[in-house]
């Protein structure tokens, strides 16, 4: 092996949300790789190590140099916000590895990191307790018809729904659709929570109902999570009952 | 306020996986409850404080002594394997405070950890990048034909599945009839993990197929991902695309 490339979950928002683990991992890297946002966050403990920050929509750039950077013997660790896997770059780095015949030359190894569905759970209470699912509304990669179907089979498989990439400027009404879905299943007064920079400075925690939530108020840098027929709002939290006898 | 009590996830296995914020609440807490084997797993830095180990079952026995101990003024950790919310005792917790109308009494703050779908996705590669649901197969609070409809549903879905309490002595045959079901929507080759006690002494992680894998290999030690639609087997481990164009 020529060199090794940690794909890294930060967990949200700063450095306290982070395991152990990938906290020591970064201290272990020559090099940093990633989404600026999440390379300012790790600055203040990087002092000494390269970092190389690109933007938006460049993730196909950022793990190709992340590979190369490994390729050159060094130690790499590509930050991901949240986890390292889901809606993350591990999986793009896998691809890259294999479709290059890079196996023998760069070890990958996945730091898993707490992921937004639960990390929000959290500050809702606990929405979250039992058998749920994620689901991105981002169309990017995705037919907004798949998106759909899978929002259908959730509402009616009763799961908890923890919503990414709720609504932007370029799909404004995505969310509004859901939540119309949602209530073919699921009665209006259905708890629903949402979450605005999780863990960050100007951090807002939410609790309303399907028929009260406006969706012109979500924005990208938001988390919805939609409560399940056991769920209910409880003194400013969201509770979903997990089925003990009380 | 009297007391304060954290529902704390440890996320998998040993410190390491724990976030930093998790340790640190730990720390601070006076006494610590929880399933014998997570007080086992702390013990080592917590000397001075009060542990409190109860049985597999005793759940709300465990979260009433928990409050009982937060109303008498101290500060008190349940911890939980994991999250605290998923599966764990954060919803307990709340729906008893409120049920015993303690809310003005006891503060409750729960602190996230890392999910085994994601812990264990992390060790198999990257099946878990895109949608997925949890699906625990103990049918102690749901009913087995409740747990079913939810694999039709998430199987019909094209969501990656984590199968939780995949199989026990008591139940034999559910995995066997979870992967059955699967099977009427996906084909025999799609890919399926196992990983035995991870990121503990003998762990096991194993790739196979839908139509290769031994149920009776499995038990409440592991935790099951199936793949979705775009997943692949590749080089010993399981890649689920993103879509990404390459």
């Amino acid at each position: 092996m020529k060199g090794k490339l940690y794909a890294i979950g930060l967990g949200p928002g700063g450095e306290d949300n982070m395991t152990i683990r990938a906290r020591r991992c970064i201290e272990g890297c020559d090099v940093l790789v990633g989404y600026s946002v999440y390379i300012d966050q790790i600055e203040p403990f990087c002092s000494g190590k390269t970092l190389i920050r690109n933007g938006m929509g460049q993730e196909k750039d950022r793990c190709r140099e992340a590979i190369r950077q490994a390729r050159e013997g060094r130690t790499v660790g590509m930050v991901c916000s949240g986890d390292a896997g889901l809606y993350g770059m591990a999986g793009l780095i896998l691809e890259l590895v294999e479709l290059e015949k890079l196996q023998e030359e760069v070890a990958v190894e996945v730091i898993p990191g707490i992921t937004s569905a639960v990390s929000c759970s959290a500050l809702l209470g606990a929405p979250i307790v039992e058998d749920f699912c994620t689901i991105s509304l981002s169309d990017y990669m995705i037919d907004w018809e798949k998106i759909r179907h899978r929002i259908r089979m959730a509402a009616e498989g009763d799961f908890t729904i923890a919503f990414y990439n709720p609504r932007s400027q370029a799909r404004p009404d995505y969310l509004k659709e859901a939540l119309q879905l949602i209530e073919q299943y699921r009665g209006g007064d259905t708890p629903v929570g949402v979450v605005r920079n999780a863990y960050r400075e100007g951090q807002q925690v939410r609790t309303t109902t399907l028929e009260m939530l406006d969706d012109t108020s979500v924005d990208m840098f938001c988390t919805v999570i939609i409560g399940n027929s056991k769920s209910r709002l409880c003194g400013g939290k969201i509770v979903t009952a997990r089925g003990y006898a009380l």
